[in-house]
């Protein structure tokens, strides 16, 4: 599909300084957002080191997750698309929106960004070890692929809705706290089965940092998943074929450009 | 009234793609908002399985409401209208804004998109039932009754007051937020008596899936009657009557169809 | 002050049916508001008995009234101004944007929209007892009475700042919001000295109702000093001079008519 | 850099009307959002008189000052900018889009409104002595300083890019909001650490007036390194040189003016 619509790996695009700022605001995004979240994750162990993820801890992470993903994405809709998730951002690719090498960069700044809040988060925190996700003792390991795959697509289903398909209306000024109320309730329902993350990124960088590999590749393969068919779905079942999206390569990728 | 403004079943309505459109949304949106709904008083029973709900619960419950039907009804409201809730569909079948059929269709699509979601719900956490809605002990039927009328009627007056009567200015772009946050606060009145459903798909998929119907009518009638009031009040009572609204066959129930 | 900008008494405004509707409007609203916000004192309450209000039960509290106060004043804004508030209507009133005859006609609707709301309160958790307002145990009524005057300036301020003075930009789609979180907030702050009310009808119902009677009257002389003093401060310190408001008796009051 | 785009002192400037303005809206929103802010931990105290910081304790804090400062924010974005904040004032003086004059009267008036908030909540409370903040025991006053700079700098960042960078698109409408969810998600890390104070005038005021200065360079010295970074950054990694800014010096700071 993304042939169709753009040659893979222009050169142009590349080098090109709106290519540049995109890739620097997702960088700073993720790395805002992941400092929140997997800071907050410390800050309720600096405060109960012995003590399991109880519901006031989980509404704690939850809206630490909210509350910065708002934010982040904020911050970065009009230069970058205001992705900070790899999976979001395979999203828009299996949709034809955004071009491999606009992808490849995406996912390298969101990672580094991911890593980068893992090590300034040790620092600041004297030291603790990053905690990430992992599948919850006594859940199967498919179950928590599929918690990830369902709770991802609700995600990638309203960042389509509202962040990219904004030609329906003014909903563009809400889209980012849609994307990061439904990161937070998702999170309410997955905490105590596969963590939600819902973000490889998220995932990815504490696990380096705090270097904790267990069920890592869950992370991975249900947010892709998932994202995947949330894409699919709304590309083809939800937008209007009337409305012929209008690609050009050299806009910065606001909105109105995927 | 209805047939005053709409002839009921017309058969291009029936097979129009915005109609299937529409439903798709409405099916999918009110799945994601179940799924976090229901999902979230799983993970409540995961965490603390012999416990009642508390006050950190309940508020646990009603922001992982309030936050998904955020995103829910940002999703669907320039597609569907952004119902979510067969008791908002009665309210505007009585009002006289939508036609017989499309209501049909919505009140399938929401209930389905329930059913699945407490369906996917099992399969994620490993088989847990899902508890859905039932009055309190020591409550009479009849006051909970009372309690779903009156908080729906809240939440469908919200409803009229900030997504359908939206030529009174720009509160369109914040109609999902009120309607998520009436939602999150009846849920805080309401939980230690009725539970506060106030949507009877909300309260019918976990029913099916969990095979649980005690005082299940309570979830149908209450939210049906507070609907109606709210619909007809706003209605007759605070919309403009120099302002006619324009009604369409084929046009998308987007907000300014209805 | 008020003369000056219109007559008292006008018999065309008791009757035109813009009144009316603001009028029903503001009934309807505040009615929402003191339902979700006392019933949620009684929801507590009925959870734990015994208890006193602790940090997760005014979370709690603060919660149901920002959240229905959101969906209250966004439902009324473009109808009534969305008041919902005697001491709101008398800022305005102070700052000579309102008419003495309309300011009467809102608060007899906020009054008795609160006393329905408790009564049906009532009706709905089986008789509980509205408990409403009064000062803490160990504080001073007039430490509580200064509580109230600030907590209240605090809200008036940023009513005139975000629906009022709205001709600074596009804030009027935020209003509501900022409206509902510093009431959030200051319930925070005073909840365990003052209770935080800010608001003579969300007083009055339960007091009348439940028949409690304990210091009422710092909820009444509070809340209306820091709302005088907050639109004074407004009016003839930060708002411009140059942009000089247009009154006609004849539109409904919507945010451009005051 | 400054120099290059203002004459620094200008007469005119300290004498305008639109300057006292802007200082006023300054000095009551920073009083609003420190009462709220620190009374919601003098409220904590008063209810737990013992007891540390715990998670459900740290969650009220964040959300009274997210709240809080969303109303600050949205009731003076449009006459002073909204800064609330002397980090913000010296990001925007850095980033050469602020006058040396004006930044004085902001952080005179910032840092007054923080200290007539903290003598008036001593009133309010009966004498409770403000608390402010200090860095936790057991963590060293370098990784404190680290942790300011980072979570000022993710405030600073969103503020430029939301608030100052408006030109993107209608982000303007929520900059108040992203501003506020980063300063709540930013507690709710840094609370058990440095206590995320992020604003030199939210830790002055309290201190002065409950006289407790342990650690105060802190939150001086790492508000201004994160906000310089951040200004710096956003000006001239992100915003597109082919958008230069216009600067008049007779027009009221609103967005469009720096």
């Amino acid at each position: 599909m993304p042939p169709r619509r753009y040659a893979i790996g222009r050169a142009d695009e590349a080098t090109h300084p709106d290519s540049a700022r995109a890739t620097l605001s997702e960088f700073l995004s993720t790395f805002m957002f992941v400092f929140a979240g997997e800071g907050a994750v410390l800050a309720l162990n600096q405060m109960y080191p012995e003590k399991t993820l109880g519901v006031s801890g989980l509404l704690f992470v939850a809206l630490a997750h909210a509350l910065s993903l708002f934010a982040a994405v904020a911050s970065s809709l009009n230069v970058s698309g205001g992705h900070i998730n790899p999976a979001v951002t395979f999203a828009t690719l299996v949709a034809g929106r955004v071009s491999v090498i606009r992808a490849i960069y995406y996912w390298v700044a969101q990672l580094l960004g991911a890593v980068v809040a893992s090590l300034l988060l040790r620092l600041c925190t004297d030291g603790l070890r990053p905690i990430g996700f992992s599948v919850a003792y006594g859940i199967g390991n498919l179950n928590a692929l599929l918690m990830e795959i369902v709770l991802t697509f609700g995600l990638v289903y309203t960042v389509f809705a509202t962040a990219i398909d904004h030609k329906r209306g003014t909903l563009g000024t809400i889209a980012p706290l849609a994307i990061a109320f439904i990161v937070g309730a998702n999170i309410l329902v997955g905490g105590p089965f596969s963590g939600a993350s819902m973000n490889p990124a998220r995932a990815f960088g504490p696990a380096l940092v705090g270097w904790r590999w267990r069920n890592h590749w869950v992370y991975w393969l249900g947010p892709f998943i998932g994202a995947a068919i949330a894409g699919l779905i709304y590309e083809f079942g939800i937008i209007q074929p009337t409305e012929p999206p209008v690609h050009t390569h050299h806009q910065p990728l606001a909105p109105e450009d995927y």
